[in-house]
């Protein structure tokens, strides 16, 4: 996967606020919708994960608003995995693009830690997660926002 | 219990939209508290059903909007039981009501039923329900809005 | 248009339940990205109804669940708008499909009404949204799931 | 007021992923409900002030998960008004605690700023909210999670 992965999304009007704006809490959505497809682009369907026994929860967030998002605006949310596996934790940046200038509307970061469903317990990544982000091209790994 | 049951909510600003006013689907949010702290006061703590492997899914839902609600608006929610057990569904009217008028600014209904969880069957409801619902006055078991 | 207008979503992680389901609000959010869309389809951009002092709030909802809508499936929902303007309201028909069947696993039906911001009064349809209207195929204008 | 301000809330079902856990997200929705019922302890009515032309935007957000907040608890969110007026800013920060031991579940920051909403540009804070915080107790400005 060349980094970064890049999803759109429409701003929703149930996602607006008296402001007109996108309520801020709705990136961390649009950051899950994000991670979730630039998984799946690596050959990873997080749904399979979670029937093989792992999850994986949200250990911090840290997002940056540097303007409003609008109503009806089509964003594209770009990806980059930091932190590659094998280790028990992941990171992933973001930056959330609304057309309307070239720097970033929002950016942000989001931890997320492998679990063993089932003992409750941190684990490192398993192996075909490993697998699937050594796909990812080395020059880009260092790359963030 | 007496019927109705009340519930009480302070719109907040994240279900606000554009419009300044509650977004339509938020009622329902405040439809499912409203049960469950009902539910409660009957003496059924729903996640207690769950942990027994009982869940209760929605099997419809109808709104009617009569007039905004708006931001910070400190909202009641009457919840009425209809369609009480034994039955494999039960139905549940509500009313909500802003302090603007003595009518209500929404009235809905939401059928839920009874499904073994393990097995994914709709069963009739169990004893603990049967008897939990028996204590609600007669006289308001046929009250709806 | 051609009616119905397909809509395509992926249920996400934070629209499902502990049942493993979409919860059951979240098809009114898809409802509302399906007619965006559909009104796109037909000319009508709803921000800029809005801008020029239309809104379009919503006057009443029903929705059946016949059966659960699960994580990561990819949906379609087709919409069917009725009651065609010039009227005061117009209703819109849902059938959400997930692929796992071909009766649709979700139906539903919303009313939105015309109403002028400024004097917050109901008004009939403005004639651009009539004459986009008048491109639905009138063989498909009673179409109904 | 005494600082921390403490806000209840009970997690609902729609809050819960099928982790049976809170999904990330809203503890972001507590802290918005926490810091409003802090300002309205503190005499401000957030809705006055955007009736008088004052928006308050997100700026950025950060939030640390301890450790997973369940179905159905109960929880207190404490409220600390850091970086107080007179400035453009306000940073606040909550400690979200469920009963299930002495360390909060999750902690969390955010930063709001004023905003000219007429202009859309960022001013100090107001007299009137200058005045309302000076009324929190000095030994307490300086506490924070």
């Amino acid at each position: 996967m060349p980094q970064p992965f890049e999803y759109r999304h429409r701003v929703r009007y149930r996602e607006c606020d008296p402001m007109g704006r996108a309520y801020h809490t709705h990136c961390l959505d649009w950051f899950e919708a994000a991670r979730t497809e630039a998984l799946r682009d690596l050959g990873i369907a997080y749904r399979e994960l979670e029937e093989d026994g792992l999850i994986m929860p949200v250990v911090d967030v840290s997002v940056r608003y540097h303007r409003a998002v609008r109503y009806d605006d089509e964003i594209v949310v770009r990806t980059w995995f930091e932190d590659l596996p094998p280790r028990t934790r992941v990171g992933i940046a973001y930056e959330v693009h609304d057309g309307r200038g070239t720097a970033p509307a929002v950016t942000g970061r989001v931890t997320l830690c492998f679990v063993d469903a089932r003992r409750n317990r941190p684990i490192t990544a398993p192996d075909r997660i490993v697998k699937a982000f050594a796909g990812i091209e080395p020059a880009l790994r260092t790359t963030s926002p």
